[in-house]
């Protein structure tokens, strides 16, 4: 098994919580960024002290200005650099001299221009590992630090968020804005807010290491449009969930550009990467979302109320249209409708009217006001069968909204279950929204996004208990013999590795080998044929002949050894007529198993997330329907059973039709011995076992035919 | 073939175009229904006379009110019905009394409080029918009319919308507020809107065929929790969207209640009836969504822009990463980017600074302000290789919101192509967003739902186009000989049709049948044979015998007449061995297939929508992964190809993994026909063709078993 990669440990302390700043490159003309940035956190409040460094001003907003960093007096925390990129570097030398230790590069003009800024950002990058300098950019909008302590607007943003327990890590800054903005709206507070930009130093895993440890943050938000460390992004993800228990939730575009798409169709490759890092964010827990709305719907969700323990939601509605609907989204979204006990039942029918529905979803009928809410809201929360409520509403002309918004806000705050709302309409519903929001409690414009949100929220406490498990260590595992085929192979400058050595390798890993062997002359096939029972399969091994179909190299369902002998001198003859120059080295004479279940294994390597597990299952659902999973090495026993239960044709090994069930247990096994291998074994670029055939439970399973790549 | 169903043409001219109203049941005590309604009509400008009824006020806010209906000294086009629900039908008889031709009736309290409430509901029918009222409700919000010519606000809406081009009905009165809400706030407008309640009068359908003919409606919307006349709203749907055009939308909920999902897994069925609704409404083009934020979504798009000639877009923004989202969603949702003209490239090349990136996404960069949009826009829409544009707005320091909403409004509304644009945030870009919605340019919070948008008026446009097609009519069917078998059957009271009847019916109506014959004696088994050529199948035919294969009736690959005479011997000994009373009838001969692909087609029957006819790929498609396709009867030769397409597995028939295509042409065929047998017979309550073995292309399709239910 490989050691955990040593995750950076930057000290970004004094990026978040500087007692002095220097903003460098400020200038007195509104409206451009050199001013802005120095304005905003001047009027945001800065709690230390901030000092203008222009070559130009004397002061600036009415603060004494310094025309250089080293002519500031006193020492500098962190230094904001709104330089031109072209001279970027002279005031970072400047910073180094003057021994600051954390700078945010706000600069555009780098790495994201071509070449010239390539330079540009290297040697910066030189100067700060020369004075040990730990930076944010260049070409970002800014770090904030909501913290009171502190009070940092280090960003042209429009505005400074409002305080709260969601960290935000963007690598767009212009998404930023927009992010801003639509959390200003919705009363969404943040933590810590950061653009990171070209992230040519401080990269989005050692900010997402450093909220890790922030104790103001509960939920971690990462905008990404590369994962270039893919091994360290795991580490870090699962680290910071196993240790802390905070969700990460992540939106990676550039899923499917044109780009991407044509080279998956040019390639024919199974997986575009982003399949691969698809399964690499879920196998270690991390909440992937596809838009920065279902982000937000996912994180106020955990951010404000506990983590349901089980899936089973009070619907509570004044409506039966809408009251439908969330059902239908409850369902789907796999929740189940809790039936209440009799106590909760009773209590409904003393105090709710004889029209509204006691049942889930409870409907307290259209004229409802916040006195039967409460008696609907607390009543359910109350009742062991209930993990969640979910509250809709929709502005009915008897409706007191506002108090309604209180009265759920203080009764969803009583209890340790989660309670989400969704008050339909817009402006009507405003002002009892914006009560919701202020208690924290999450609010949805339609009932089917809270109970999405809900049932993501399940999704990650069932992931967060399930997904940590040690890979198995294997005591039997001859990784010399291993070892030895490769580095023959390597030396002889082979890059396939015929399937004789493919099966040993594999051997070697305790991987279950159909049963079979090499016979050079007539009687031994007929021999071997007997040792191991009929029916068998002979194939033509020859370093000549990779396609063995073509050349009538192999027969299969022998059943005598009459048929044994004949097909042994057959094989021969074929050879010699279809690749007469061909040198054999014998005949495979192999045990068939005639009614398993073909099963795909394969190992690949992503640039970023190293070596990749594939499963699937033979025939038609890999090659045709594409329908495989993916995990990263290692793979421990949990991630291994559910890799193959991930798959859509995982109902014909678990036994439909009436069948009886294939042995799962068997495949967990050989894809954890095949994440030894891979990680073990650097040298393999590609291997496929295909097929694995698999044997009805407990009958185990076999490797039938591999091949690997060098 | 079936006759149209003739959709009923209730007059509601005077629901929605009355002169003079009658409010029954108005009251002085404000906050109330009874209330609520007359003031909205009479503030909301109403352009006829109203006069209130009431029993005990002599005015209502200051207009004088009469004590019965009969009193009202002039005639009433509308009387809308506020009474008790338990006296309601006094008042409808004085109505009636009156003449007065058409009603809503807002009262609760009818079907949907039960048995009493239905008793209710019946005995106002009634009167209805007796003096030919036509009336909405009860138990509804009532009706709105945006119209200048009359302004009819019949309804206890909190407001009144603002006019617009959208037509919107709803099953449920409460989701009508929260709609009114929702629009309101993104200053969407309506035609008529209308909620409709228990429809124990005027239904959906006729309310559909009303808009069709209305000029102030281009999109029509429906929220409906069931279609009770699935045919008839087929019907209507499809006589709108061919003879108008316009779209109509429909969220249908009670998709997957509990109650609906045991009940699936209780009877084991394929197809629960939600699956055939969405056929239904797919196979005439109305758009189902899902929610109410992806209904308007799609309806601001289809009511405010051209449809897209095509699906080529240009994406415009001012920041990469919601580019990189827009491509991403583009691409998921199978729009195209278009690739711009030389002369279009120039242009921007020419216009926009250096760093712009002016492929496609065209990203004017940040600091773009209005000047730059208008460039990209009017370049991207003048250039013919682009079928529309997607504006995207991040609010950064320098963007100048409003000037651009302004000119991206001015330029959309010079082309005959759509614009869509996403300005992100919330707070900032509010204003932004009022003045693109006031110029009907769809506006979406998410550059993802802006992508989805476009894509499904593509759609709408691409089915429009297509989805209309004659069912074919075939001059080679003998009905007669069909209606001969299943009237003996039924006169022998037979539910289950046997194979060989179930093959002639099939026959009948020119479905290719696997050649065969029956043979009553050894000789005859083996020169039936002869005749149709090996391999052969045989199996026994017998009223006694279901299951053939449990008693070992069947004998397959047979190669030889010698094996063709044993197995003649070995059946017959079988079945006195296993049914020793089984009545003989003879053996069946028939050739086989063997290199064939299996599809199933069946028939059943939808207590709504009619004959269902069902397509799928045999074995595992079918029975473990579901892998269905349905389509209500009559089905048309584009239908028939789009069913066949339908299913996942289709690439198996088109040729997947280098193999030849399939003959789907003759599958299509077989489909037809079975559509016309099914609306031909509606004695046949279920039919399968199980299988249908298809060969290569041009090469035909067999049927080789079938089974009629009666």
């Amino acid at each position: 098994m490989s050691d955990p990669i040593a995750l950076p440990a930057k000290n970004l302390e004094h990026v978040f919580y500087p007692q002095s700043i220097a903003v460098v490159g400020a200038t007195r003309v509104a409206g451009t960024v050199p001013h802005d940035i120095f304005a905003n956190i001047l009027k945001d409040d800065f709690q230390g002290i901030i000092y203008p460094v222009s070559p130009k001003e004397k002061s600036i907003a009415g603060v004494k200005a310094y025309k250089y960093v080293l002519d500031i007096p006193d020492p500098i925390d962190l230094a904001v650099l709104v330089f031109p990129s072209n001279v970027c570097h002279l005031a970072m030398e400047q910073c180094g001299q003057k021994g600051v230790k954390s700078a945010i590069i706000i600069s555009a003009g780098f790495r994201e221009v071509g070449a010239e800024g390539i330079q540009r950002e290297e040697r910066i990058k030189k100067i700060a590992t020369k004075y040990n300098i730990s930076f944010i950019g260049p070409n970002c909008l800014g770090v904030i630090n909501t913290d009171p302590a502190v009070h940092l607007n280090a960003s042209f943003a429009r505005q400074m968020p409002q305080e709260g327990s969601i960290g935000f890590l963007s690598q767009s800054g212009a998404l930023c804005t927009a992010v801003l903005d639509y959390a200003h709206a919705k009363h969404i507070g943040f933590s810590k807010f950061v653009s990171f930009g070209n992230k040519a130093d401080i990269s989005e895993i050692d900010l997402m290491m450093y909220l890790k440890n922030d104790p103001k943050t509960k939920v971690i938000l990462v905008y990404l449009e590369e994962i270039t460390a893919g091994s360290a992004f795991m580490q870090a993800a699962k680290e910071i969930i196993l240790d802390t228990g905070k969700p990460i939730l992540v939106i990676k575009s550039g899923r499917t550009t044109e780009g991407a798409a044509a080279a998956a169709s040019h390639t024919g490759s199974l997986a575009g990467s982003d399949e691969v890092c698809d399964a690499a964010l879920r196998q270690v827990g991390v909440i992937r979302c596809a838009t920065i709305e279902e982000m937000f719907n996912n994180a106020i969700a955990l951010a404000y109320q506990p983590l349901p323990k089980n899936n089973r939601v009070a619907i509570i509605t004044n409506a039966g249209g809408p009251g439908v609907l969330a059902t239908d989204a409850a369902i789907s979204e796999k929740l189940v409708l809790a039936k209440f006990s009799d106590q909760t039942r009773d209590l409904f029918k003393k105090h709710l009217p004889p029209t509204a529905n006691i049942k889930n979803p409870v409907d307290v009928i259209g004229d409802a006001r916040a006195d039967r809410y409460k008696i609907a809201l607390s009543g359910a929360l109350k009742d062991d069968n209930v993990d969640g409520a979910l509250v809709i509403l929709t502005p009915q002309s008897m409706t007191d909204i506002e108090s309604i918004a209180d009265e759920v806000s203080r009764i969803a705050n009583e209890y340790d279950k989660p309670t989400y709302a969704s008050f339909m309409g817009e402006t009507d519903v405003a002002a009892g929204i914006t009560i919701l929001q202020k208690h924290s409690i999450p609010h949805y414009v339609l009932p089917e996004s809270m109970c999405r949100a809900f049932a993501r929220a399940f999704h990650f406490k069932t992931m967060r208990e399930m997904t940590y498990n040690e890979p198995a260590t294997f005591s039997d595992i001859a990784k010399e013999k291993a070892d030895a085929i490769l580095r023959s192979a390597i030396k002889a400058e082979r890059k396939h590795l015929p399937e004789e050595e493919s099966i040993k390798i594999l051997e070697a890993y305790g991987l279950p080998i159909l049963p079979g062997g090499l016979a050079t002359t007539k009687d031994e096939a007929v021999q071997i044929a007997e040792d191991i029972g009929y029916p068998v399969a002979m194939k033509v091994v020859s370093d000549d002949v990779v396609h063995k179909f073509d050349v009538k190299g192999v027969v299969l369902n022998i059943q005598t050894s009459q048929q044994a002998g004949a097909a042994f001198y057959s094989i021969h003859e074929n050879i010699l007529k279809f690749k007469p120059r061909a040198v054999i080295k014998g005949i495979y004479v192999q045990k068939m198993i005639t009614d398993g279940e073909e099963v795909i294994l394969g190992v690949k390597r992503d640039p970023s997330f190293g070596p990749v597990i594939m499963f699937g299952l033979g025939g038609l659902f890999v090659e045709v329907f594409k329908d495989v999973s993916f995990r990263i090495a290692p793979v421990g026993p949990i991630s291994a059973g559910m890799m193959i239960r991930d798959v859509k044709s995982y109902q014909i090994l678990s036994g439909a039709r009436g069948k009886k069930p294939r042995d799962i247990k068997s495949i967990e096994q050989c894809i954890q011995r095949l994440s030894a291998l891979a990680l073990d074994c650097p040298q393999i670029q590609e291997l496929d076992v295909n097929p694995l055939i698999v044997n009805d439970e407990g009958m185990g399973c076999f490797v039938a035919d591999a091949r690997i790549l060098l």
